[in-house]
């Protein structure tokens, strides 16, 4: 038999197990033209979590009763179409499902010669490019300025803090523990790290680690933190926000300072983005991450859980800070 | 003797005639190299609001007891200097005087033969820049994209919307009194104005003014207008940030909802800007708007209150919505 995880229900606020519901079905048949994939990594992002609900987020809304989906690496285990042949590992947005067929539309073969099949999930994967491209391509840094990245312990922290680094930055990390905190500045080569649960005023921690104010703001977070690091903002200051896991699971519209007045006074660029509006820089943002992992210029964390059951605690996981760089479920 | 506007207190809220003071010193002589000017037209504009405060805020704040400055149109009535002749109209920023001399520097001569004098403070001065290249450097409108925009009726507000129409928008304007809509949609060319004032539920509005989303929001207000343009935004949607003036007089920090997950979810950019950080854009800009003018195909409205001694009364009645399109003082 082969399990599948569907969305049992919308969460209110924080997900929850019963949200979530394994079911059986069998396993499906390649047809003509199609392969059957088994699974081998699944990846659990914060973003998914916009797509639980029902309203319109960035990308469309899950079904309910329907398998979620996410990044995947899975194992072609059997092949009827010329692409793809039996012991070939690809990459794709599959479902949460041990066993899949699919045409090949959207995979990509990977090569585990290469590098480490799951950090195809991860710096050589949606993450990687994340993190590069907010931070190129709207970050726009400079030599010499001054980077702080929120959220600076996951999956696509790590990585913005370190290529804010190889460009010339001056980086700070925003984070939720203490061993967190060490790892951005052991690991990551992060300049300095701040936890934002036991500092007492953030605002005055942010301002005493950037004394010349903060250049670029790279947000995975949103809320009281963002707050903190715009009151240290300085002119022409560019803002890519990636994310808003502080918010995600809100019930109620979350209620801040009014942000006009410190985008006029600082002439501000504030810009959201997914990554996959940024596909057409995808090959040359992979070959200069890839140069740079070879080079041993870039390292990642990734936490891995174990057992197909366990993708919804994962996931879970991911709002309690519990992951250190990329959460992977490997089955 | 020469009357002159000093700044006697910084203002608490929203500004009040005590708050300037007018002395008299006597009218200063030209020294060699220098002009002698009498002020003509005087530019009453909201974001001097924010050099009142002792905060920093864009430019740098005005000093107690030193004159107030903004835009002037001014008649050289003696030169001892060759590039100014006695006769010439010039336009910059000076002081609040009726008298000043001053070495040129800065200053631009204005030929009243092509246009009225007062215009040079209002749709060809900094004014009309303002909303041309807020609008096109920054909202990047596209032929058939809906622009809204906030404090419609104000100077920069009507020429941004008839600007947006030129290049092809459907053009909604928000306002605050009834004549200011008839006015928005009669002479200056919009589609629709909506009245904030009156309207019982103004994102409703937004929503029934504009059925395809807003793609392009030109903000000069900031709060709860803002709130209710953004329940509206498109994906992809610019939103150049002009001016706040419903923040301006706030005396504490003003509070909204939060802006990230819209940001985030429709990939928004959010950029506040002032006009002197585009002033190489500033040739062609009014090369563009001047040929406009010369066509027709542009209009503008002044406000025009007389008397040198009623420049505080002038400026102060921005915040009460008092003025059509450009507020000036005829001196």
């Amino acid at each position: 038999m082969n399990k599948v995880i569907i969305l049992n229900k919308r969460p209110h606020g924080k997900p929850a197990l019963s949200d979530f519901e394994i079911t059986n079905e069998e396993i499906p048949l390649a047809k003509d033209g199609a392969i059957l994939l088994k699974t081998v990594y699944v990846s659990v992002d914060p973003y998914l979590r916009g797509r639980m609900n029902d309203a319109k987020p960035y990308v469309p809304p899950f079904e309910l009763d329907k398998p979620i989906q996410s990044g995947i690496i899975a194992e072609v285990i059997e092949s009827k179409q010329e692409n793809f042949k039996k012991g070939d590992f690809v990459s794709g947005n599959l479902e949460w499902k041990e066993y899949q067929t699919s045409e090949g539309k959207g995979l990509h073969k990977v090569n585990q010669n290469e590098a480490k099949l799951s950090s195809y999930l991860g710096i050589l994967g949606m993450t990687g490019l994340t993190a590069y491209l907010g931070l190129t391509e709207i970050g726009l840094p400079k030599k010499g300025e001054t980077l702080i990245v929120s959220g600076a312990g996951g999956a696509v922290g790590t990585v913005a803090g370190q290529v804010g680094k190889l460009l010339g930055c001056k980086v700070v990390g925003i984070t939720g523990s203490d061993e967190k905190v060490d790892l951005l500045t052991s690991k990551f080569n992060f300049d300095h790290a701040v936890n934002y649960k036991t500092t007492p005023n953030l605002k005055e921690a942010v301002k005493s680690a950037c004394p010349k104010g903060v250049d670029i703001y790279f947000d995975n977070v949103g809320g009281e933190i963002s707050d903190a690091v715009l009151a240290n903002i300085n002119k022409y200051a560019r803002l890519p926000v990636c994310g808003a896991i502080s918010l995600y699971n809100k019930t109620e519209v979350p209620i801040g300072p009014r942000l006009q007045p410190i985008i006029l006074t600082k002439s501000v660029t504030i810009r959201g983005f997914i990554i996959g509006d940024l596909a057409e820089k995808f090959p040359a943002a992979t070959k200069q991450l890839t140069a740079w992992l070879k080079a041993d210029k870039l390292t990642f964390s990734e936490t891995i859980v174990e057992g197909f059951d366990n993708i919804p605690q994962a996931f879970i996981a991911l709002f309690e800070g519990k992951n250190k760089g990329k959460m992977i479920v490997k089955i």
